[in-house]
């Protein structure tokens, strides 16, 4: 049993700057846990660690104590090297759809939990839940022996996970205390080691549609991710992408789980397959599937031209009680009333789609969720988005919006098109994929 | 009506270091009075003016705010000037209970509400409950009504004053957020400024027995609180003293209104008088009454003298519902079982007389309390207490503890012990009394 140490001792102490010792983590997210730190005291604490900041020490300790929190998934059984990926959230951005068949489909299992949309991004968990009958809400027992089963699986987040971050998550929110890397740092990875895996790769984006816009504020976050992850025994490897259109073609749930259809066809995107082959590629290099980043891409190629990720997936549906056929006809995920396309204003080149434009559009739509209570409608959005650098004639679609409200769509349409440039010139091509950390 | 400001928007300004805005600062005081604000975004706001500081004009908005948050007594009909003292808190501090007889007496109007004691330092409530009788809840309308009456009022806080100043106060104690000059300034100022003053002293102390040990902080202080009643309109001047030795020769309850009753009939200790004659005078220059300190004191001295402050005190008493007749005879005054001199193991020049190490020795005897909701034992204590500089003989006695039990009176012996110090050379005479703020 530790020593009782007072939550306002501790308080004080991280107000004046000083580091705070593993004892000291280990009180505040037990008072977190179980209530014997009142919410002012956690909140006190997280204003405090905003200000004063954490050490890389004591960023893994808190990451650690907060994993322990609750239950740690055992995968030691599977006989297969586990490795999953998470991403800082993006606008369109459903990699994790079609990219965790692929990964399996290569030999190692993905054992992925995931969240829900909050603000402007999407959450994978509403995206799968279009298709009718998809059961996310496993519990850590079914989780590990589907794994064990077909190498595979996407749940979302369960009580029995690291409850000590849901607590002080839902406060953050309400005390200005989200925008700090070792909190997030700590948010991020305690939920991901919880999961049982072996190795992790972090997509961290920047750009108008990420939380983090600035390049040099994620590159931080990046390097604090990666640290604290290896400083827990895990090895974890970041890519930096760019996150200032949407990814891909679509954005609203059913339409983006399509169009991950699509990428397991082999007719992804080539945004959308880019940021997909270069994250699968450090999934495997680091899971030691492969040895160089090329075969590694090749051999994830492969797995789609075989159609193994897509039988992968269809497998996936099944063990999670979904109805399988969506994989074969898009149309039985849930459809809009309306699909109306949206003209170009003028001809040109297509110089900006502002990711966070489109977001707040889909929003309104009511793809996804302003607050924690609300409900997401699964059929709304918008496809066959433009890209940056493409040619549009004037009256040409920008995109087509999928929507179950007049009102709604009408504004939506004036959102686009204030979020899409059309111009006179191609703009220069700009990196999509950037620098690897850790 | 204001617009509705977001808490954890406020918040994130501060936390970012910006100033407050008046309308910012009056959602906060609201927030916390109304509970509109959750504890937990109150204490967050809390800790970020702990790290990133207030301004002179955000200070003063928040006082005047918290002020606002409940009654401000109106004493414009009493027709006299009003003034009142406030003292940041020591050990042997009964200043306030001979004080404001004697500057009533002289003609100023002294409406003091007072404090309990809490931590090391006792309370001026405390000390007058030990007055069989003596009621000290009084509402603010029975408070205006003696005012007018007998020019002098010392009643406890009421629930009608400041009550954001109590939500608060009681959040920062659990927090770690209390040693913060703006928000020590507004607990202060809000709670003494609704009293309905004209002028306002303050008795701002440094030293070991004081909450701001550090003299440079404590002249910090100073400056504020002086700076921000001037910023409402309220003249006010602040006198630094040395809390480094206990105030007189006692400590504890009813001790110390018998030792206040002696300084009223003209035999109070050296050192007591001293602060006592200091923050008087002022108190008469400021509100009008005399026109340089020599004039005032001697104004003051001729109240003892002439036995007037004696005889106001003891209408003050009988105004309350106290039995006047522990004036005459300080034996009705609460008793202890056991009074037992502490002999000195040394003969030779007292060098120190810790007032920490006092007050901790006092808390054990139960003369005050460690929570909130701890009972005080108004009987004990110490008196006859020696003096920094006086010379004891081997076995002379460095003060009689007065005690209910055997144990805590052994353990309170032990610390006397520690507490004093007893050398061969007298040390050089401190001053006392220092420097004039505002």
């Amino acid at each position: 049993m530790a020593a009782f140490l007072f939550p306002q001792h501790v308080i004080a102490r991280k107000r004046d700057g000083a580091e705070l010792t593993r004892a000291e983590i280990d009180a505040f997210v037990r008072g977190a846990t179980d209530g014997s730190w009142a919410d002012y005291q956690l909140s006190a604490l997280l204003m405090a660690v905003f200000l004063r900041g954490m050490s890389a020490q004591e960023t893994a300790a808190l990451t650690d104590a907060m994993m322990r929190s609750g239950v740690v998934a055992d995968l030691s059984a599977v006989g297969m090297p586990k490795a999953d990926k998470h991403s800082t959230g993006g606008v369109g951005d459903k990699v994790s759809i079609h990219l965790a068949p692929m990964v399996a489909a290569c030999g190692v299992a993905v054992p992925m939990i995931s969240g829900r949309g909050l603000g402007h991004t999407g959450g994978t968990v509403d995206k799968l839940e279009s298709i009718p009958g998809f059961r996310m809400g496993l519990s850590i027992a079914e989780y590990s022996a589907q794994v064990g089963r077909i190498g595979l699986s996407l749940i979302c987040q369960t009580s029995e996970l690291a409850p000590a971050d849901r607590k002080l998550y839902a406060l953050r929110d309400v005390t200005a205390t989200v925008e700090c890397i070792p909190l997030i740092c700590a948010s991020i990875l305690s939920k991901k080691l919880a999961e049982g895996i072996d190795v992790l790769v972090l997509d961290v984006k920047h750009g108008s549609g990420a939380f983090m816009r600035e390049k040099a504020r994620a590159r931080e976050l990046a390097v604090a991710l990666t640290g604290v992850a290896k400083a827990m025994g895990k090895p974890a490897r970041a890519v930096m992408t760019a996150m200032d259109e949407p990814l891909g073609r679509t954005v609203g749930n059913a339409l983006e789980v399509a169009e991950s259809v699509e990428c397991l066809r082999g007719d992804g995107a080539r945004d959308l397959m880019e940021v997909t082959y270069a994250l699968g590629a450090q999934m495997l290099l680091l899971a030691g599937a492969e040895r160089d980043a090329a075969a590694a891409r090749a051999r994830l190629e492969r797995s789609v031209a075989s159609g193994a990720a897509f039988s992968k997936f269809r497998e996936l549906i099944e063990a999670q009680g979904g109805d399988p056929r969506v994989v074969d006809d898009p149309a039985r995920l849930p459809q809009a009333r309306s699909r109306k396309p949206l003209a170009s204003p003028r001809a040109g080149f297509v110089t900006r789609v502002d990711a966070m434009g489109v977001a707040l559009a889909a929003l309104r739509l009511g793809a996804g969720r302003a607050r924690a209570e609300d409900r997401v409608d699964h059929a709304v959005g918008f496809s066959g988005l433009v890209k940056v650098g493409e040619r549009v004639g004037r009256g040409d679609p920008l995109c087509v919006i999928h929507s179950n409200a007049d009102q709604a769509q009408a504004e939506a349409a004036e959102m686009i098109l204030k979020a899409v440039a059309v111009g006179d010139e191609a703009p220069p091509p700009a990196p999509l994929v950037g620098e690897l950390i850790g």
